[in-house]
């Protein structure tokens, strides 16, 4: 498969292309960063830490993806809406990884998803989105005699709490019990707390280190406790899925897909 | 539901009594021992550390089965079968938490479950069975290059290693893999191994103080680790999960079923 | 060792009787409730679920600290404060593991102190003590390029957070670092953070189910992370450290003592 | 201070030349292979994927330990001891990480350290160290009535089990207790075991993935559990030890040295 990486030059670009060399079955045929980039006109595999690869990073991607089949993007919510555009127009997958896509940036991608397959979500680990998956099941099966708490670590440098995969946890488990997780979520605790609500999806944050993300689903019963966990040791998983992704969307028709799709958990 | 509980003056028997005591809809009316057990003519629920209940414990099943609907069986697989006769002329629930049956005892199981409800398993918590439903399933959908491996610890008393439950949940994985776990079970490490083979279902077993049973099933990427594990803090659970499957058997047809069947997780 | 327990019919009060009796080399000689306690005058033993003892539950504790040599004491800040001056007069061990103390009361134990043997915690557990020993000892050795964290996990009944043993671990993190806890807690996280400070001390918290009670402190550096926990099976821990930290206090002169000094964490 | 790195071309020698150049105070003057190594002639920095250093790979160790303060080692045992000779001839520090050292070994050592000061470690991390010396302190504080048990999981490629660094921690765990660790340990269960011998130290052994090193060490006693855990997230840790105990290493006096004496944890 013929695979191109926009967003060549930043950290999560970079992994792409190495992760696109190092992966049987596909090929880099473009690299893309924005006009002005220092990277422009460089080997991508250089820059990716490799020995050459003997493609270039051009700004232009429209003749890039004409020739390519898919383009993996984790670039900002503006370029994903716009290269989803061009997706479509030389009907090719196009996987995106971008966090931050708003209620408009969805219905863009669904009008390109007439015409291209693409592939989106907020998390591109296998193994991120198949914990959502079995924590849905897990919260569809057991009552709300098993109280349900969502803990992360991430390293000291993060912004914001709870992290967003801890938060499509949390909707994975509103989603099990079909209840609206923003009416039943308690974000922190401190002081006079009263005892706990049955139904509450309660979230805890630990930051510290280099810790790249760590996730725990805990049920909580009486007497016993089902706890769910997914690690990453490294961001090159996110690479690996995306690239598993667009491998996938290969022989699919046109639509707007996700990672549950790729990792065939819709029926769990 | 009218309860019966065998084996009552063991250690699950006076939990049996005492969690049929405390769950709605569930009304104690008979209390088995064995010939020559000092627990013969003693009030139930003073054996299991409550007040009393008016049932006293004798010796003769026959006549208090048939004014039941339902039998709570922890005993031996000899007494086991025998009582699945009585139960099957009786027509009620028998719910069996016997560890140690043998292909035989279930032949006779079997026979038994033409009649009864038979509710049979190696471990009575809604956690584990639970755990192995999503066991099965997460080997199914990864591949080999996650590799499995079963951690369990219990306390210092125990004579046997890897556990009963740790067993179980290595037979769920390989199901999901669609392999023979007899084949690619690694029981213990030590000294120079080699490095680990693709397929492989690894084990360990950690043994000290009072642990009631811990269990962790680790898949183990490239990069990523999800691991789904199960924490029991008393043996409570295992009489709960057994009334919770004689209030689901109340209204079943005759024949053998298992946790997933009370638990609704055969779909899984 | 002749042992005296206070307010005998609590839930505490009951386990301290259980302990002292299956503990070798204790004796309980008097049992102690408040006048009008429905318990006056039934056997201690019967109270805690065991045979007869041949002690009775009065209301008057003077005669009885007269003949013993120590009195175990979960009660309330009151109460204690009050044991205190009785147990001076009779010059014996006195274990406090009442929680809520205020530092009026604390004056007033140092009093008693000059002629009681007074042993007080918050944590009467071996465990939790030695915990707080090391994670002074680490904070003191590692520099602020670690970072500390403390997660704790509780029941649903809980009602208020962190944990009195997560603050009192965040105070021994405090004191190996030379800082005030006060002034670098963190004690949630929500929204927008921003990256987290060097030197804070971060506190997590997770509620649900029946558990007694996890503790952990992370320390989390730069490629590598250092976790210390313990986790409590049940309450009986808190009764074994009561009577273990009575019998060592039996040939020690008067003073006001800590569990460090009982367990000889002191040099630590 | 001026620091040579020998084994410059191998995994771990082009990490410690990366960790040199990045850390303050530091400053690479060497960089070794063995005669024959493609990498000879090669500029050290972009051996390691950084810019050019000018300084060149060379095969003659002996006059680049001439102009240098110290070297960092993790070769193989012949290899070490042979620089170490190099090192007492220029009086340098002598940083050794290599495994798999044997008596001999260790004899040839001290010789050297009477001239060099050497630091040698089977693990170089902080936190490994640090944790051995909190194992020997609880080993020595709590009782048998506390099980031992030590668990550990690498990567799918490691070919030996338990790893080194689990053992090291037994032998802290056996010397805070007083026994043999030889004589206590139990390195595998499989089958019929029977209950666990007090006064045991136990190993489990966990195989999968990518995972660099995670070690815990459980202390279980009745109704409570203290665990002390490390988690290695990259290699890094490991050079960093190393530069730090050479700098450590500068103003001391020849001798041979551990971690334990870098970190000050001998009085723990």
């Amino acid at each position: 498969m013929r695979l191109v990486v926009v967003g060549a030059a930043g950290r999560m670009g970079r992994m792409l292309i190495k992760t696109v060399a190092e992966t049987e079955g596909c090929r880099l045929v473009g690299a893309i960063e924005r006009e002005g980039s220092h990277a422009l006109g460089q080997d991508a595999g250089v820059l990716a830490g490799l020995s050459p690869l003997g493609v270039s990073v051009t700004a232009d991607p429209l003749p890039v993806f004409a020739k390519a089949d898919g383009v993996l993007d984790f670039t900002s919510p503006a370029a994903s809406v716009s290269f989803a555009g061009l997706a479509a127009q030389a009907r090719i997958v196009h996987v995106i990884g971008t966090t931050g896509l708003q209620d408009d940036d969805f219905t863009r991608l669904e009008a390109a998803a007439r015409h291209a397959r693409i592939i989106q979500s907020g998390n591109m680990s296998m193994g991120v989105n198949l914990l959502a998956g079995l924590v849905r099941k897990v919260a569809a099966t057991l009552g709300e005699d098993f109280d349900i708490e969502i803990l992360e670590m991430h390293h000291r440098m993060k912004v914001d709490a709870p992290s967003g995969t801890a938060l499509l946890l949390g909707e994975a488990a509103a989603e099990g019990r079909k209840i609206s997780l923003k009416e039943h979520s308690v974000r922190s605790r401190d002081g006079h707390t009263g005892a706990r609500n049955a139904g509450d999806i309660g979230f805890a944050t630990l930051r510290g280190g280099s810790v790249v993300g760590d996730h725990s689903v805990i049920f909580a019963g009486t007497g016993e406790r089902l706890e769910l966990s997914h690690r990453a040791e490294d961001r090159s998983i996110f690479a690996r899925g995306a690239v598993k992704a667009a491998l996938w969307g290969f022989d699919k028709k046109p639509g707007l897909y996700t990672m549950a799709d790729v990792l065939g958990l819709n029926d769990l």
